[in-house]
């Protein structure tokens, strides 16, 4: 359902996996699905859901998350006896919850968020390797049935990606901090650097700092509302350790300054080595 | 002096320059002379100040900024008269006083801030095109001579640098907000996503955003504290702009988070389009 970046990749990955499966691709705008088609990224595509989902063993939910709950709407009085349904939203415990309520108790939804994706969006930029590496958080709940959360966890591992499995909470707080707050702090900083008038001085520091910023907004705005309190206490640790910097430097503690410069630089060059380590390729 | 990253640069890029002169590279340490001699970074090394000056046309100070007073020390007394000075370094209020109270008022100390560079130090790393292309800051003073001023831009314009003149003080002002305050934001990213346990499920956007944060936190301990009043304001303002996105956020106010992350959406998309034009290639 969706046939953007991720729902074009996530179809040519299905197909470059040799699964063997019928692709159908479900959208509003016939122009986007004859893209798809195009791209080879849809074995067939039809903007009705009844169609769509006739025979369906497998739907992926690939839209932005905003538009979730009018989709599950759709799809609910079609979905087929045994069919499991996964996503690829980022965040995941409102998600979970609208699930549950408009899909109906006994649908097999198990939600999941594949870390992957870019700026660009759109089934133009959809790519076969997509996810190949790619981390791909499910998130279960205790009423998912297993045979369901199995067929998922296949599913992403499938396409390339390294599948961990989480609560909806805790994937929540965790990509709060990794993935959400990052992008508010972006935000932030190019508004300040417009601001300053002195952007012309900014190098590459600014400018790969600021690259996120580029992100659909609208995107973003659903991504916040929906993981609104994990958000908001990332914001405020943020705050907090800025300040603590900030005092440390108003007062001329440089051993301090330098420690809380020191600490996270051996933290990046762990993590880097741990990425190294684990792709095999540089990060 | 100073046979590092930029000192070598700067002489390499003075020979491929074709300007003819004899390059002296001066330092502490004989290994790194020996390694500056090895990458033609030099065609005469010494430990001496004496030697060094004798007859110097043009010195570039070119070590970490903590470490300009000794320099300018042991520079002072051996000065021909007529030889321009200029410098390196990332601040410049505290370094022009420095410079005026140690080398005395008739010197001819012009400062600068050639914007290149990188987490990479040491001779090993320079190359002849650091400068080319790069934004060079000229911070001239009310006491400085016109010829020492024009001579100095001369020389930063020869080794391929973009020019651009701004009293210290603005100098100190516009790198807070486009360089100093990144690197706060990018310490205290990675000091938060550390923290969380959750630095595995990171991608690019982390890794871009906290890229700077591997530089050599001496350097920036020497940074924070010579332009201190500049960077706790830079960071003051980072807060008030956190705080805002964070209560927008927390209310709901789904139009009024939207323009906050749109605006500088824009913003960067027209930076880019900017920067795209000047230089002609993709940044």
């Amino acid at each position: 359902v969706g046939p953007g970046l991720l729902g074009g990749s996530v179809h040519l990955a299905v197909r470059a996996a040799g699964l063997g499966c019928h692709r159908v691709a479900v959208g509003r705008n016939p122009q986007r699905l004859q893209l798809a088609l195009d791209a080879d990224a849809a074995d067939e595509v039809t903007t009705d859901f009844a169609t769509a989902l006739d025979g369906a063993d497998l739907v992926v939910v690939c839209t932005t998350i905003g538009s979730f709950p009018a989709i599950f709407e759709r799809m609910a009085p079609h979905l087929p006896g045994g069919c499991v349904v996964t996503d690829v939203g980022s965040t995941k415990q409102v998600v979970v919850g609208q699930a549950r309520r408009l899909l109906g108790r006994s649908t097999q939804f198990v939600g999941a968020h594949p870390m992957a994706g870019g700026e660009k969006t759109g089934v133009q930029y959809a790519r076969a390797d997509l996810f190949d590496r790619a981390t791909c958080i499910v998130t279960p709940t205790q009423s998912s049935p297993r045979s369901a959360v199995a067929r998922v966890e296949a599913f992403w591992r499938t396409l390339g990606c390294r599948v961990i499995r989480m609560t909806p909470a805790a994937h929540d707080r965790a990509v709060a901090t990794v993935s959400h707050l990052p992008h508010a702090a972006a935000a932030c900083l190019m508004r300040l650097a417009d601001r300053s008038g002195h952007l012309d001085l900014a190098g590459a520091g600014l400018l790969d700092m600021t690259r996120i910023a580029s992100g659909d907004p609208d995107l973003w705005v659903d991504i916040f509302a929906t993981n609104r309190r994990s958000v908001v206490a990332s914001i405020d640790r943020f705050v907090r350790e800025l300040t603590a910097l900030r005092d440390a430097i108003d007062g001329d503690r440089r051993r301090r300054v330098r420690r809380l410069l020191d600490e996270p630089r051996q933290a990046r060059d762990a993590w880097i080595d741990r990425r190294y380590q684990r792709d095999e390729v540089e990060p």
